[in-house]
């Protein structure tokens, strides 16, 4: 991913802070004590790192405040903000941890700067699947470090979406070798960019904007996006016509709430279960529309456009492999702090795929054998 | 699963319609107009197919109720209640459509003697995985058709927890080819026992308490249940030591919450969103849950407990997956309405078939791969 784009250059850093505004009612209904009594509107801010209304990630971003707005019945007031309009992309984590801004919606491993430790909170190569990063930090304690992690900066944060499995990425020839990625100029942003190095390629990050030019002129040899939900509308196809899938970077990346702690904390209990709902509720969603249109959409690039699917070789995925799980073991070490996310990530990674191994996968397996006849 | 367990006989049938108590306050905010002014309590009384607080299905129940009544701020009170408390788990589905209940969670095709279509919003032998499910219902067409298929017996639907994948069951002696099915009595309720039937085996069908002692007779040779998590607590493993993974019959089962449409269309808009967002709240805790439980249960299954996994070999899954097509689709074309239920579901499966065949399956099938070296 790492969708830098449409970040125009005046933004304009309004800083407000949620303000309640209305009075206290009085409680007559005789039920027990609840602090959803008449009161006034808290207006939230929230920054994202997504052009508006982009598929599947700007929308994601509106679901959680869609859904704010809904069940707090006009007492939580979301608006939401795409990148540019208050502050660039990149700078969303500040903005909320400064209260300049009150929540953001993005990705954490944007945040990597400020630790590692963010990018085990979106994706990472050779790691967790969309359904194990939920059951990792939801279940299995990945939570409580995301908490510890972000309340360092002021922020509390939720998971509030899913990409589900990205794909390896679009090339203007077939990768058949591991010579082939010798001097291959790829747009493949944060840690698969440093696997493409270590295989000999030259990683490139551009914003999502600047990818189909790149690949026209040649700038580029191929680019990773998401998945084809999202390439199909970038028309990728029309330049680099061999789609490789799976990837090996990005296998489930989540998206992620950051909300200022200062405002959190002074919520109330209700607000607080709306929103905590309202990030479960955009996760939900976006798991289930990235699966269904992914289906749809890659149906309409291999049958209208005739796109080459093509998967890497068993030798390209060993010493892909190899490599990631160095790379991500150099990034788990940086500090201690990482290591102890790190090794959370790992132990939980390896105790899901035990399970997935004789469940999920192998019945995908068989059922694609038999169908498939 | 079917547990039809627990179901104590002498179950108290009150009538109890959801009350609104309270008084209508006055909105002194300024805000626009909302519906969440100070008022009364409406009370809901959710029937449940499970025992009180069962991990991973009852509490899945516990948690839409939890989250309605944090969210609302006690403006709604959910309480939930166990099967048999106020009628037996398969008698919440009428209790809903008759008032008797406010609203059940449980799954749908416990309610397959009222339509065959109610087989699809749970799960099917060969049918969808949990992501698969998901999509469908909420992003491919499924909820419409739900909505119109409870909309006949005054409910409205919703997704409200998953089990993820279930196993395929657990055997007192190995099961190498398809003769050995030949004579099995195994618990397996549903269609996949129908698929059981046509293979030569015995299908049985126990509530959940029943199982263990029927091992421990030898009145029957093996049983499904549901996956390492659940099935670790009944101590299966001393009866019948061959664990067999993955399954066929339960890919991916939903679990799902019932409102009776009347007490739903005189909700205000705000209670509405919180119980819609309540639910996909539970469905998002529930897979997370059980993808790491299963993980973590499966190690002491396999390394405390001496556990044997095996697989079904390629010749069973071929012949199996050719009966269960059948079966499905004598279930699917049984009457107009479940074959337009059907038909949209074997459309979304095979659209998302192609996309997992090329993203999460080959993905977890090479990472295991070069992982396990």
């Amino acid at each position: 991913m790492d969708r830098r784009t449409f970040i125009s250059g005046g933004a304009v850093a309004a800083a407000t802070v949620a303000t309640a505004c209305g009075e206290t009612g009085q409680d007559t209904s005789g039920a027990p004590a609840a602090p959803n009594i008449n009161r006034g509107v808290t207006r939230l801010r929230m920054v994202t790192t997504w052009p508006a209304n982009f598929p599947g990630l700007g929308t994601a971003a509106n679901n959680v405040a869609n859904y704010i707005n809904r069940m707090s019945g006009g007492s939580l007031e979301v608006r939401v903000y795409a990148a540019g309009e208050i502050v660039s992309a990149f700078e969303a984590f500040d903005a909320v941890s400064e209260g300049t801004a009150d929540m953001y919606h993005g990705a954490e491993y944007y945040w990597q700067g400020k630790s590692p430790a963010f990018n085990f909170f979106t994706a990472v190569p050779m790691g967790m699947t969309a359904y194990e990063i939920m059951g990792w930090v939801e279940a299995g304690g990945g939570q409580a470090l995301w908490d510890e992690l972000s309340a360092g900066f002021n922020i509390k944060p939720f998971q509030a979406g899913n990409s589900g499995h990205q794909m390896g990425g679009w090339f203007k020839r077939e990768i058949n070798t591991l010579e082939d990625f010798r001097g291959l100029r790829m747009r493949i942003p944060g840690l698969g960019g440093n696997v493409l190095r270590e295989l000999g390629g030259a990683a490139v990050t551009l914003s999502g904007g600047e990818i189909y030019p790149a690949l026209q002129s040649g700038a580029i040899d191929g680019t990773e996006w998401v998945g084809p939900w999202n390439d199909l509308a970038f028309g990728f196809y029309r330049e680099a016509p061999y789609y490789y899938g799976p990837g090996f970077h990005e296998p489930g990346s989540c998206l992620g709430v950051g909300i200022n702690k200062t405002v959190w904390d002074g919520l109330a209990s209700d607000h607080q279960a709306i929103i905590a709902s309202a990030c479960r509720t955009a996760n939900n969603i976006s798991i289930a529309e990235f699966q269904y249109q992914n289906g749809i959409a890659l149906d309409v690039l291999v049958n209208e456009h005739g796109v080459e699917l093509r998967q890497f070789s068993d030798e390209i995925w060993t010493r892909i492999g190899t490599i990631a799980e160095q790379v991500v073991a150099d990034t788990g070490n940086a500090d201690p702090f990482t290591r102890r996310v790190y090794d959370s990530y790992l132990a939980a990674r390896d105790s899901m795929r035990s399970w997935g191994r004789i469940s999920e996968m192998p019945y995908m397996v068989q059922r694609e054998r038999v169908l498939d006849r």
